[in-house]
């Protein structure tokens, strides 16, 4: 830990309540302490957003980009087209070393885009993964890829499993976490092809690897790392969240009248955050990226962003990524003997 | 609906409370009506279980098989060596036309074996098929494949449609069923390489495709029949189990000293029907099978024998297998079209 605030800059136009939420909690999280705010946006916006706060003692500084990316844009032709996005100049901060983390509700897929072509991919990665503790049930369980990445080869999942190893390290203090494959059985050779050729590469990798895991198993908390193909962890992720409001909303019918509203609304919280974690913590890095860059749910309120920035704060404090790089270099090797 | 009493032939020793909770469930079962049971194993555990009960004015007979598979057993080699297993002569019964339907909660895959081997798969299916409603908060969305087929092909993805809307019209009373392909991201053009192939091939299929649905979708009922490879399929439904368990002893611990226990005791049953709701019908059909096989839980106790025997009756009545076949006939030609 250094006593030196962590820099974030925060894409004032990102996401679905842009701007009004996303500074209303980027002021709250600088009270939190330890960290200074660069605002990136249309500076007149900013500042009609910053005049309803008093900010006099807070450490808020303001760099224009007057152009933004919407949802449901072509990454890649918006980012050419739109040289000024706030998401671009926010990274860009990251990159020359003007801020230490990037925080923004926008459009993933513009995001990712941004950080691959600014920060570029750490040395044996593809794509940058997304994973986490999904589970308030199972705050030591870190699923990964729970991303986009589809269509992995095992290879992919190693480098998954490694990512979330550092993770499981360095932000939860876990010294030796242990590794499973999610898949449908739990003996060896049960399983999708993926799962059957990934054995072989992680019983040989020097991870702590315990076999696979079930749906279930994830729950319970079987491994503090279970790897999967992006296109599976993403769909858990989801109905997870589709379960969270579900089941939020059956309480309040089921228990109205027997108990406090307020008795009601506090398990409803606690719930969502039992089985939708991830949607709590506000942010999750991208991982595998050379740099610090937050990514969340573009239905982000003020209470996401101030977790997004504290979850940025400590991944800077943690030396998350430059940790992950390390591991994810001492395994290429062994991972590289895995393509074809 | 015949008034002719439907035949169920009960595989005694399996799961893992046989034969007590099997024989005991049978016994519930046929008294609600309209079912004959006959009872698969060896003759004398059958006899000093039925003499617990009344069972004189029962329609209950008894077939003699003294073999019977465990779980872990590789089941192609266990059904070699053991000829006269109860998963063997049960559904041999309903082969020879002297049982409408077999119940089992032995090994899933030395049932399935069985199936393939006795009564043989549908024309244009290589393995059967598991799904149904898996959440009581979406009673009209079936999921398919949740058994496990794996590293599936777009056809397979189609297959799975075509049992899966028969599912609908018949068990659910569904006119015309939508269907969507589960990916992780709602526009065409998101997901992974067999969602994208399987695309073309829904559009020209006749059924009523509607696109993609993602994870939230199916807590959402955004479809009634929503097909994925058996991978993820079966993970969601033990994943959901596994929240079904765990959020259900949350409620307990939550709610003790503030409602009565036999409250607490309905929430928490009602609370597993809405988010896995397969675990409470008991069984589900193998589809695409000829002839009517239930698949159960090892862990079932008689209430699950009397919702898997009763949901057999209805399969039977329903002359579900016979109309699925029948679709998946009338859709051969373009799914043989999609085959490299």
């Amino acid at each position: 830990m250094s006593d030196k605030p962590v820099r974030i800059a925060v894409d004032v136009m990102g996401g679905d309540y842009a701007p009004v939420e996303v500074v209303k909690g980027s002021i709250e999280a600088i009270k939190q302490g330890g960290i200074e705010i660069i605002l990136v946006g249309p500076l007149d916006t900013i500042k009609a957003e910053l005049n309803k706060y008093d900010v006099s003692s807070l450490n808020i500084t303001s760099v224009q980009a007057d152009e933004f990316i919407k949802e449901g844009e072509p990454p890649a032709l918006a980012l050419r087209q739109k040289r000024n996005a706030t998401i671009l100049i926010a990274t860009k901060l990251v990159k020359d070393g003007r801020a230490d983390a990037v925080v923004t509700a926008g459009p993933t897929g513009a995001q990712v885009a941004s950080a691959l072509t600014i920060l570029g991919c750490a040395e044996g990665m593809e794509r940058p993964v997304v994973g986490g503790p999904v589970l308030g049930f199972a705050p030591n369980t870190i699923v990964m890829d729970y991303g986009g990445n589809v269509d992995c080869k095992p290879y992919h999942l190693l480098n998954f499993a490694t990512v979330g190893c550092v993770y499981a390290r360095k932000l939860l203090n876990i010294s030796n976490p242990t590794v499973a494959i999610l898949s449908i059985g739990s003996e060896e050779g049960k399983g999708n092809d993926l799962v059957k050729q990934s054995w072989p590469l992680f019983k040989k990798s020097g991870l702590n690897f315990i076999g696979n895991a079930e749906g279930h198993d994830i729950v319970a908390g079987k491994a503090n790392v279970i790897v999967c193909d992006g296109f599976v962890g993403n769909t858990l992720l989801k109905y997870s969240e589709g379960l969270g409001v579900a089941i939020s909303k059956w309480l309040k019918v089921v228990l109205s009248g027997k108990l406090p509203d307020e008795v009601i609304g506090k398990m409803q919280h606690d719930l969502f955050t039992k089985i939708a974690g991830a949607d709590n913590i506000g942010g999750a890095p991208l991982l595998g990226i050379n740099g610090v860059s937050m990514v969340m749910h573009g239905r982000s309120k003020a209470p996401q962003f101030v977790g997004a920035i504290m979850q940025a704060k400590a991944v800077v404090e943690a030396k998350l990524i430059e940790t992950i790089n390390t591991e994810l270099l001492k395994m290429k090797q062994h991972m590289e003997s895995a393509k074809d």
